[in-house]
């Protein structure tokens, strides 16, 4: 974004706005994962803490009385939209949905992303943006006069996925650092395991990773992780790993990716998160699942109180109420 | 619905707290007409009224300020996500509204039904759903955290409308017992006739069945109705009934239930409600649809003070009003 | 409307009554440009930039509280159906979005307009519409009991865009009588130029039509204005006028009008607005533009301080909030 023009609330103590200008998020566009310090994560991770105690004592509250988000979804993703409009009005701010149909629209027909953006922006505060092609939502914020949000650009960034998923590990482990982290499924087209990595680079952790042997890890990623001198190790069967894992991140594998379909079914079994796998793992550790899940996990795991996977879905909204917090000024 | 983990608001005075657990509703789904005791029918409209008085005075209240719905519809219905949104806003929660699209959406597309109420419950508390299978509804409640409202599955059960259906005709003639419903139309495939006829079998009524031959009230039904003692009669000209009844329930008759249209052409009029009818109906009764029609009551009806099918349609906001509160422990 | 029966909040002072009755817009459907006088006009502009006060300092406010709107979209406009949603919210009403999807539900399926508005009607207290079919929104207003306000109905009118139009040259020239006013593009067929023009020919203004021979403004609006005696003149080139407009108004021509492509391609950069051609402009002047826009106004011109579009489209959301204000008593 370049400049704001009516933005009526900013109101805060000469400390809270140090604090902003400190966190760096206040009217910033909430991009890829990359953007983000290990100081930003630290202060996104105590706000959506707060957030998650404010909406188990009352719900709602108004913290953005008087603002509007417009949630713009070019295609439906049903999650992630319903996040964001639930992170919104728990925080007493009010939404323009605009998460279907935007296709058929004249808002889109002929008229280009960056016009639909500036017409927009002049009914809200902040914008988030789901778009199919890779780095439009970029673009986009190049050209808005409000802070806009990466809700998945295609196969490009989808970052308030990754701070979730960080954020869960740390609350249900009481910390980053130090833990093992096995990655399970797709890992060469798995945008959440992509971003989630570069985040956990940050930290001093083990990463496993656990693929067919066509959907290992992109060799760039893989040397990103070795240079920064992080212990990572490779392997085909989550039966290896299982045993010493504090987080056990499974992603969908695709049946599509297979040529062979005989090699799908020889190999789909060793990803398969069974009860009876989950014996061999450790009594404190999480398994977690960006969703939706087609079989990769049973459905027998979900009495597990290890697996982690649907309070993952509500920190997603913690992680969201404290980002439109931030980039609003409402620190 | 299983159990509960996040809800701010309940904070309650012992006597309210104790007429919750008497009604009963508290934290219960919302799945059949079957599930209601007259006690509890008393309950929900004394509610519903009480709902009707404070939209006529404010329009909206904050008795709900802090919960949220999710409002899911796998088909469309206006009509009826409409009526929820309404009353949800009017009691100041808050609504995610997924009613368009979900068929497209990644929580649908090959995930579970289970799966796509286990996520959408992290963001809310309490989940209205309509669903093309019957069955499905009940289904997802046995696993959901949150109650669950049945907002009709397929040929399967629409339990908020027999109860507005129910609570019309007692607020439009002040009882229940000692009336003549006399119900017009499809009777074998309408989902609304069966419904409402299970629920007046808890009352003294008589019931009269107005429909073509081919149409008739399914046997089981009849059976109960007679074991229970109640006074019923069939007849295949609305003619028959008009003088005497104090309630007239018209559905639709489609078209595509006749094999022979000539068959349809020929009675299609013993069941048209018109101005010229009404003069040999009572001067206090009421006629009733659940809408939409397609012309088997007249237009010129409208102006009719007995018309209550519109009047009907707001009831439907005043009852899921007062359901929405008793599942959430608002009493 | 005919008449109104479930309206809550009517608590108004003596003095603001009077000044309802006096602007006469208090339950009164909003249809067509043609309804207003001069002194309605002078009075939505009034509060219409007192909404624009409030949104700047507050962002919302209670002023609609205790009031619903169904945003009722035959056919999607997210541009339009978004500035209603978010005029209501920031008045601190209700909105029942019914922007997608309705072609699909049983509200429309077999059943006719007006009943979907007798039934949406019981759920909230004004109805904004859009319909594809001209002189359809008027027709569901003649039967409705809440206010209706017409958000376009096919190649019929769009009221509240031509009040928003004209409101953007008040406020950004401080005046409209004296003001020289260029029409550019499809003149013919161009809903939002026609309404305009209407609403122009009741102040003193000169007006400057700039189209293709196809193309040029309708007989009958042309001896309409001639007939006021209002300074009209007729060019095929926006060169001829640009050095005197006081406000330059763009229009899309599209393509399909063109029967010879390469007549098309002949006329097109006589229409086209260009950075070089803003040098020949005054300093004191506008360039306004219905929007979407594709290819008229080169992007490169959003940059100069005389581009009004996108002010023009915020003036549209007050404009929307002055109108629901009015319409709903809340003068």
């Amino acid at each position: 974004m370049t400049a704001k023009t009516m933005n009526p609330l900013f109101n805060l103590e000469s400390h809270q706005r140090r604090a902003l200008i400190e966190n760096g998020l206040y009217l910033k566009d909430i991009l890829s994962v990359e953007q983000f310090t290990k100081e930003d994560l630290d202060y996104i991770f105590l706000r959506a803490n707060e957030m998650s105690e404010m909406a188990a004592r009352w719900g709602t509250c108004d913290l953005l009385k008087g603002y509007t988000l417009a949630c713009v979804f070019y295609e439906p993703s049903t999650r992630t939209s319903s996040s964001f409009i639930a992170a919104m009005e728990r925080l007493g701010g009010k939404v323009i949905p605009i998460t279907e149909g935007i296709q058929y629209s004249s808002v889109s027909k002929g008229e280009s992303l960056i016009d639909s953006m500036l017409t927009l922006e002049q009914y809200c505060d902040v914008i988030v943006l789901r778009h199919p092609e890779i780095g439009s939502v970029a673009k986009a914020a190049k050209y808005a006069h409000v802070p806009i949000i990466n809700a998945g650009d295609g196969a490009g960034e989808h970052p308030t996925q990754a701070l979730l998923d960080l954020f869960t590990i740390q609350k249900e482990l009481g910390k980053i650092d130090g833990l093992k982290v096995a990655m399970v499924g797709d890992l060469r087209y798995g945008r959440t395991v992509h971003s989630l990595t570069k985040l956990l680079s940050q930290y001093d952790v083990s990463l496993r990773f656990v693929s067919p042997d066509t959907l290992r890890l992109p060799l760039d990623l893989m040397n990103m992780l070795i240079d920064k001198g992080i212990n990572v190790r490779e392997t085909s069967k989550v039966q290896d790993v299982i045993e010493n894992a504090d987080v056990l991140y499974v992603t969908r594998i695709q049946k599509e990716r297979f040529t062979d379909l005989a090699q799908y079914d020889e190999v789909k079994s060793f990803f398969e998160i069974t009860p009876e796998l989950m014996e061999k793992a450790k009594q404190k550790m999480i398994v977690m699942h960006p969703l939706p899940r087609v079989g990769e996990i049973h459905y027998s795991v979900d009495k597990d109180p290890r697996a982690a996977y649907f309070r993952q879905v509500q920190n997603g909204m913690f992680i969201r109420m404290a980002l439109l917090a931030a980039v609003l000024g409402q620190a």
